[in-house]
């Protein structure tokens, strides 16, 4: 029998809406919480909800000055910034000071960070670390208890691609994408898929914290491989869309020689790796600024040894 | 015999897109026709392209200061304003400057305002004029040339719900709206739907000028009742959401009894209204802050006698 690891007790868990002020499920469900935290609260574990870009929110907007989700670097988080400072690196300095520090002991454990996105990619789940057992073990009981319906598991833990989340700063960071639903809009249909993962995390870590061991497991993830921009003119507009062949495919398989863009005449550009791989973020409008038109990723196997509570 | 209508040959059109500039079909079309006109060119007749609120694409947003689209009424259309003007009030003064006057004889024939919704409403034509016997022979014309595939008619004659937009101060304005599309996306279908819709637009008048004549004709068109707000508690903020049975289903019958609202408790609130009526506008983005979750439309038939152009 594999050795089993042991693991702390989960103490100090963070829910945070609105780092994105118009991607609207977490907005509303932390909102919420913070009046009725009942549904989220677990013995023994203090389960917080936050409001990460109340600015951001106020105005329905995904940031003021910065995206806050891309901030949370060793420069950004120091206080040594000459003049104005942008009003997301000032929020991102007070979120660290209440969660953080990132790195530290002190910081919380386990953060799990409420994003909505167009693109058609259900409930999805974000990992940064392709060996944090804890995390691994905790999508795996998500995906699990969500069956039938499925539950990607996204890994960006990728030199060019990876980026500083606000989320980052605990020691167990964990991205929830819900999608496809407009920015500025809340449905009830990705409001109850986001509610029910929120349920299943907190519900996977009380059954933690009280003893129950969960054995060795795996779980099939997405890895990005690379972004790809849009076609763009000279003056950098676009010169070819989304394919509709390409639209609402995320996880699907995308063959060399399948379509990816085209143009208003017709002009189809199709891929041309040696490889099957499989978009995500497909048409994310908030990724136009970002010279990204979807992901590539490829299927990987991640492993996990069993865990179980060592303070029982 | 009907008499026939005399009418005079259109010799001045208007392509409008990004009245909203987050709303990227017609942005997208314009941009492609400012450079490649040939696609809208009709013989006899200018057919301009026009982006009416640059700086609003440019940052990708609905507005910078107010919504262009409600602000073509007289009072914001004279020179009579104190202080620092904003930005929409002055682009709303360009555009009558150049379409307009509204009201006058020099105005544009026709304008065809391009919008996206995040609503179900698939392609749909908004109509002010109940009387206006040209532009129902057009919406008759396009929903022909459009079938199988649904193109409805809205009437925005109401004098509670009516506002002046920007198409208004054409002699025949036509509002296009097509969706689902999330604002901030290009979505091939929904580009698709939009650009034949123009295309039979141009070519209804291109044939009118040439001297076909209409037959007299009815359309079924879903005018305009009321908008119906999202409840709210006391600070304004939500307290309910779209009921899943009514999101995405647009023109659909709403019969008395069933659900509209649901809350993050689950209750459920029901139309009490008497009569079947039927949504439109269901849960678009921009209109969370316009105080509607969607509007109530009757159906209504409006018939037209036939035309001919007295110019030939």
């Amino acid at each position: 029998m594999a050795a089993s690891r042991n693991h702390p007790a989960i103490r100090r868990v963070a829910i945070f809406g609105g780092t994105h002020g118009n991607e609207l499920s977490g907005v509303f469900l932390v909102k919420h919480w913070l009046k009725h935290g009942g549904e989220i609260a677990r013995p023994g574990m203090e389960v917080r909800p936050f409001i990460t870009n109340p600015k951001a929110v106020e105005k329905c907007v995904r940031y003021i000055d910065t995206d806050l989700n891309r901030v949370f670097d060793s420069q950004s988080l120091s206080n040594d910034h000459a003049g104005k400072v942008p009003y997301e690196i000032e929020q991102a300095q007070k979120i660290n000071s209440i969660f953080g520090p990132k790195g530290s002991t002190d910081a919380y454990d386990v953060i799990l960070d409420l994003h909505n996105t167009t693109a058609h990619m259900g409930a999805t789940l974000i990992l940064e670390n392709s060996k944090d057992v804890f995390t691994i073990q905790m999508c795996k009981y998500i995906q699990k208890s969500m069956a039938p319906e499925p539950c990607a598991v996204l890994l960006i833990e990728h030199p060019g691609v990876k980026y500083a989340t606000t989320r980052s700063i605990a020691k167990h960071p964990i991205g929830v994408e819900v999608g496809p639903q407009p920015h500025g809009v809340i449905r009830a249909d990705i409001l109850h898929r986001m509610r029910n993962v929120v349920k299943y995390a907190v519900d996977f870590m009380q059954y933690f914290n009280e003893g129950t061991e969960f054995p060795p497991c795996s779980i099939e993830v997405y890895k990005v491989l690379e972004k790809i921009d849009y076609p763009r003119n000279d003056s950098g507009d676009l010169a070819g869309i989304i394919h509709p062949n390409l639209q609402d495919q995320d996880w699907k398989p995308l063959n060399p020689g399948d379509p990816m863009f085209i143009t208003m005449d017709g002009k189809v550009t199709c891929y041309e790796g040696e490889n099957t791989v499989y978009p995500t973020f497909v048409n994310e409008a908030a990724y136009y600024e970002k010279n990204q038109a979807f992901a590539k990723t490829e299927k990987v196997t991640l492993t996990a040894q069993s865990i179980h509570c060592n303070s029982i």
